[in-house]
């Protein structure tokens, strides 16, 4: 059980009793969770955890529960070995790693499900998928028990899906959100990112240009009212996506940042979202954006 | 804001800060929550609460997410001043009384859901039910983070379901069950029992007898397969039933007291459980029995 020693913890009691004793202390816990296979977006989330409290608890965990399909639960990249030597050269206090297995006890049957901000978009295109998120992230924070939850600005509908749950259901957690970190294309770092041919590579980054154009459409149209506004850089974001022949479109829209549904007339914030689907992964980036009119 | 002052609280920050305060000092906290309209077995919950741990918190919440109707929701018993002077003469540490508006905040979307157990009996009867209690009493668990979670057995698939959802959420909190309190003349003590006329509450006891008469059918034919003792005690519970006309009954069944599931065929301990709704109010009652074969 070499796994067992040092900061590498399967067992959710043994974590449970260590950040216990950190807590006694009266130190903080920041706790970043993943799917594993980390990238510089999941190490930059560990290094501000780091500068915001004095324990860090990363988990890898490949939730099968989050996944639509079987076939897509088997492809997603999984590299322990790296991960651990990433992690070994981070500022990490205790890296949980329980098996599937033993995390979702036999017969387990309870889930949580956010409605509004979980049924739209990414709810829509991967059915049950923010189930599964809900419910691994309500049995995360339950073993972590920590102060702070670290997100990736990526998963910006996940990002709002936790804050809204973690408001209704009454966790005791701060929620903090890490930008999107990019490769120097501006493709969104994605574990993802790894099952993609050398063409669909090629033309991934056009999500981030598309989301660009849209900004741009945004500002340059900034005297009309917001729906038609939305429409135009809607269209924009659809029209840039035409130089990625390879992706199959799921959306590109602009959206409320906290409830995915269509801005409010007089919003002055909102979130360019798009999802495109290549032969060998699917992606999705997002882009903040201002709504004040032009001047 | 008479009621902020002393053990009642109404703030969730408020009561969190109070729990914390006396576990930093190494005390245990046990947590009883109730929908108010307190009697004996409520209390009988609270003296146990207060035998095996330093501090107990009570709720009074009338939660409007465990009720299928707002006649059933408008009609349920509540008396506030009455409440306050029972606990005042108890052992209790902090009342914790959110408002129904301030505890489910504006735009709630979160709901944790039990299948299996969750879905049979009163999960059939009452839908929407136990969403709403697994629900509230996640949200409760996180304000009060107890280490102890009492419960009555009165409501024995509440505690069947809460047990299977504090496992697969990985709650870290200890629950402990309460005998039923009964009346003299055999009625389990419940707050509904309030709504009951003169001529219903005085066919209530009927569903204990019930229980009695299945009880003593499974103890009489020891020797035949589970199934058909089963099916035998299911006809003594509803044949005792007819002395209450003014019941009608939803369900007389032995099962598995965990899954409430038919009993697997070498079972050791089943739960009888009854249900019948009166014209004033619905009632429920369960007991355990014992499956071995008599010699």
């Amino acid at each position: 059980m070499a796994r067992e020693r040092g900061p590498w913890i399967t067992s959710p009691a043994r974590l449970r009793e260590r950040v216990r004793a950190w807590r006694a202390r009266g130190e903080r816990i920041a706790f970043v969770p993943t799917m594993g296979y980390l990238h510089d977006g999941h190490l930059s989330l560990v290094e501000r955890a780091a500068r915001s409290a004095e324990r860090v608890v990363v988990s890898l965990f490949v939730n099968p529960l989050q996944f639509e399909s079987r076939a897509d639960l088997a492809r997603y990249p999984r590299d322990l070995a790296r991960d651990r030597s990433l992690l070994a050269k981070a500022r990490v206090d205790a890296v949980f790693v329980p098996s599937a297995a033993s995390f979702y006890a036999p017969g387990h049957v309870t889930h949580v499900t956010v409605a509004g901000v979980g049924e739209r978009l990414e709810g829509a295109c991967r059915p049950g998928h923010f189930t599964g998120v809900a419910t691994v992230v309500t049995k995360l924070l339950n073993v972590v028990e920590p102060d702070q939850l670290w997100l990736g600005q990526k998963d910006a509908q996940q990002v709002a899906l936790l804050k809204r749950m973690v408001q209704d259901l009454d966790f005791a957690v701060d929620v903090r959100v890490g930008p999107t970190v990019r490769e120097t294309d501006g493709l969104a770092m994605s574990s993802r990112n790894a099952r993609l041919t050398a063409g669909e590579r090629a033309q991934a980054p056009m999500l981030y240009a598309a989301l660009r154009a849209g900004r741009a459409s945004l500002a340059a149209r900034g005297a009309g009212p917001l729906a038609r506004r939305a429409l135009a850089a809607e269209r924009a974001m659809r029209a840039a996506l035409v130089r990625a022949p390879l992706a199959h479109l799921d959306y590109a829209r602009l959206v409320d940042p906290a409830t995915f549904d269509a801005p409010a007339p007089g919003a002055r914030a909102g979130l360019l979202v798009v999802a495109a689907r290549f032969p060998s992964a699917r992606l999705i980036d997002n882009l903040k954006v201002s709504l004040r009119p032009a001047r």
